[in-house]
């Protein structure tokens, strides 16, 4: 994977960290400083969706100092579906409660989790939203956990570079520190991809037989229903259980 | 103290924090970097030594966001001895060795020892080096403590805005989680500038008592006499015992 061969030096496991997913960045100068916070702590793989000005980008390149290797290596992707696609725990950086029914956790905390998943053979993400406005509920919602730093009530707004670092240099404290060997009967997620499918199919099952009260509540409902089911923790073989008894459901008589 | 009128509302008390000194600067961009991240983190007392473009900067002003108020009560000092002169435990960061014989401690060491320095009285500090070249060592001298973060070593030179930030974010978290509370018998050590007055006394002594086998050698000598000094904590009664001492030896027949 990108960067790896740069850190073979390093104390820690590459593979061991998650990879960053940027959503909707729009200045090169924070995707570059994201990716030099990326090579300080021993992160690798970055993600960018729908970079506003174009990619690449002089700008990014520039601030990346040490880490342009990372950006070199960046994958781009239009959606934040198919960006999320491969990942099998998906954390969602915000500064504000949004109101779903998501683990929400500090730096610290997830930082454990991700890199323990990471060693028990999963693939972990940590997602950013873009300078503006954050992350949108439609990327949230296909997040596992809320990751919220308690930074200073009266002033909490990191730039996006500062959260990257901050995030970045958790998950390598936690890898450091030898943070919990996996357990044998530790089951892994789906990845969000599989997960996207049911849910679709789903939907169309729910709106088909007039679940939704209206077109303008189905995303919020929608939402809802997924951050249940990601508080499962769901693997492959429940969705195919779960496709199973929808379309067994859908077979049973109205 | 600055800033701690708008840090009401925060869980952690502004004045278990530790000041932050910033040596020798230059873009206003980092210095305004810096100022927003302590504001995230909840510090508030920022002094600057000799900052290269002049104060007040406007591109300071302008990247510190929220922290702007940190800014304008920022205090400007023309060496790292002045600069230092009330804090009772000044913590350096540095990116390499020094070959000082320092207590050298990661920044999660270091953050439980400046907070719990700051709970039993006592006013500790954050010592930065400028853009280029870092603290010289001379102002490492004058610092008690190490930090050096356990970064990638294939990468880890972090710019001034990041370090701040991981550093105050340290304090913060140590802060939160309770750091073990002062002990009755802590002996809060002696001002540096008190400290200095002793040092430049000895050193006059034993410059004048050719103990020093060259001009060139002494700078170096005096740097590991004080860093000896330095790692006993010394208190302002130990202080006055050591000058009785000079003073006595000085005294005595040659």
């Amino acid at each position: 994977m990108a960067g790896s061969d740069q850190a073979q030096d390093d104390l820690i496991n590459p593979n061991d960290m998650p990879a960053v997913v940027l959503a909707n960045p729009q200045m090169g100068e924070n995707i570059g400083a994201s990716a030099r916070a990326m090579k300080n702590c021993g992160l690798h793989e970055m993600h960018i969706i729908n970079p506003r000005d174009g990619w690449p980008n002089p700008a990014a390149v520039s601030m990346a100092s040490g880490g342009s290797d990372i950006l070199d290596h960046a994958i781009i992707h239009e959606n934040s579906k198919d960006a999320l696609a491969p990942f099998t725990l998906i954390a969602a950086t915000t500064a504000r409660r949004r109101g779903m029914a998501k683990e929400t956790l500090s730096p610290r905390e997830a930082a454990e989790k991700l890199v323990s998943h990471a060693r028990a053979g999963g693939r972990p993400a940590l997602l950013f939203g873009g300078e503006r406005s954050g992350l949108d509920n439609e990327d949230v919602a296909l997040a596992d956990i809320i990751i919220t730093a308690p930074l200073n009530p009266a002033f909490s707004s990191l730039n996006l570079g500062q959260a990257v670092l901050l995030a970045g240099w958790e998950c390598r404290m936690a890898a450091l520190s030898g943070v919990d060997a996996p357990q044998e009967d530790e089951l892994i997620p789906a990845p969000s991809d599989k997960k996207q499918f049911f849910f679709n199919a789903l939907e169309t099952a729910l709106s088909e037989g007039g679940f939704f009260s209206s077109p303008e509540m189905q995303p919020g409902v929608m939402r809802n229903i997924m951050a249940m089911y990601n508080r499962a923790g769901l693997t492959e073989q429940d969705l195919k259980t779960l496709h199973g008894m929808l379309k067994a459901i859908k077979r049973s008589n109205p």
